[in-house]
């Protein structure tokens, strides 16, 4: 008989996952399902957990048998804490990729084809017709091309715009036609128009987005960042933006989160603020990962989407 | 020798394109270069007219050897009259696509990645992260599958949509999942989430998106028009807005250019008003495509992109 290990859940979602999961295998064994992490939290069973991040990060300290963690986020940095612990860690994958190159396109878009102006003329019921930009032919800087990476590149790739990426590590991906490494950071700034940052949170990203980066964009230059906030030097880029260097950027995460109403950034000129909506998790995706994984954790067999812990992602 | 027909240009920008084709070929016999049709008009020599299609409509009755008209623009309705006189007219193709599938996506994703209400929340410096929709799974109808249509079509599928078309004629196009007949627009409507009209002027199109195509489209549907303003019941357009039956409009083409400071539209809800921008003329490829027909009228070789006098495009 297949061994049935003992799964909790914290995650905010957590009665969602529990009905997801027994309506999918009736035979899983659910220890605990919470949506915060009590004070005096204590499981000596659980071997496996489903969490967001935050919440994991609380407990898993508490679960004397855990084996094994898998993450309901993109971006596991909350997980990650020192030393090592023997649970192995599993993020998502191929669910994010389709949601964030549409949140690209949107606000690169909203920017070329000058929408804005467009609605400041029929506010006014002002006939005056403004020449829009295009896309094609123009370079896309991608900061960070794992997963996500690629299928923003490829959709840009499809309007016709040159890719370049930034990279640690991965250079894997065919649509980018030329890679830069961090200590390239200055000369990929400057062979871009657009620049969309996707990278995890980790040491060396840190400020890897910094005011010598902003400052070899061109003008017309747009900057999204959607990958972690601890990546982007947010006073540099609101300098940026006072002095009118670049034509705008868009914010997706922020240094804190819910944005405090008095942070400079809401009233930056040109800075748009989407509150970490450019990919969403949807359970019912998750779910589907999660539960592919258990039966492989089942059969002994290696789990999709593992953790490098020494890279963070 | 070859010979060389006397050419004459009509046009906002005979300045720029009598330059142009001067420099692209040094023995072109440019007879009249106007940016207006002065009232006693009249040229026995010209052969051939570049022209921008409302000015051309107002000089061809007084050049008695004219030949062929080269329009300047996509939309030749202005020189269709009656009856079909013994010249010949093209028309352009080929570069308004990457425009026009950029303009799509610009306001397609505007409204699913619900831009506007992110903005007000920004405006209150209020943190209340909403759900944006995606276009992946979605179904989009083309109203008019010509050229244009098709870069719009495999943009949209290049994001994961379905495409449904409604045409007159052609059904050639790979991307599109299932055509439809005009006779059966209300059943299209239907189909679809999203509808983008890029039908040309002519009798047969004349209101064909009417009330009943508008009632059959989903509440979440936006309605794009960057065909021709006469493809579209206004009146039953801005009822269906008014009354929220769908999410939003943008209108590229209207009624009466420049829109009057007093006409309705300016004001109706979520209907976005884009001055006939979605897809410019650039001179410089007007004029690439206009000396390749030339060299070809010389050579006596058949003209590519000749309009059909009677299907009007």
């Amino acid at each position: 008989m297949t061994h049935q290990p003992a799964i909790s859940i914290l995650s905010r979602d957590a009665q969602q996952y529990a009905a997801l999961l027994t309506q999918a295998s009736s035979d899983l064994t659910l220890c605990q399902v919470l949506d915060t992490v009590p004070a005096d939290f204590q499981c000596a069973q659980t071997e496996v957990l489903l969490c967001d991040p935050d919440l994991g990060a609380k407990a898993v300290r508490h679960m004397p048998s855990l084996r094994w963690v898998q993450s309901t986020w993109a971006g596991v940095a909350p997980l990650l804490c020192e030393p090592q612990p023997d649970w192995q860690l599993t993020g998502i994958k191929g669910i994010f990729g389709p949601q964030m190159r549409e949140f690209v396109l949107t606000y690169l878009l909203y920017f070329v084809r000058r929408v804005e102006a467009f609605q400041t003329l029929q506010r006014q019921s002002l006939w005056a017709p403004l020449r829009p930009g295009i896309l094609r032919g123009k370079t896309l800087g991608l900061a960070g091309v794992g997963d996500i990476g690629r299928s923003v590149a490829e959709a840009a790739s499809g309007l016709g715009m040159k890719v370049h990426g930034l990279s640690l590590r991965s250079r894997d991906c065919s649509t980018v036609e030329q890679y830069f490494s961090p200590s390239e950071k200055v000369a990929f700034a400057a062979s871009v128009d657009y620049l969309v940052g996707l990278l995890p949170a980790t040491d060396a990203t840190a400020h890897l987005i910094d005011a010598d980066m902003l400052a070899a964009l061109p003008p017309h230059g747009v900057v999204i960042n959607a990958g972690r906030a601890s990546t982007l030097d947010h006073s540099a880029l609101r300098e940026c933006l006072q002095r009118g260097h670049l034509a705008g950027a868009v914010l997706d995460v922020l240094p804190s989160e819910p944005l405090p109403d008095d942070d400079p950034l809401w009233r930056t000129p040109n800075c748009l603020i989407t509150q970490h909506t450019a990919a969403l998790s949807h359970p019912e995706e998750i779910a589907r990962i999660f539960i592919n994984n258990v039966q492989k954790y089942r059969d002994g067999q290696p789990l999709n989407y593992t953790v490098d812990w020494h890279n963070g992602y």
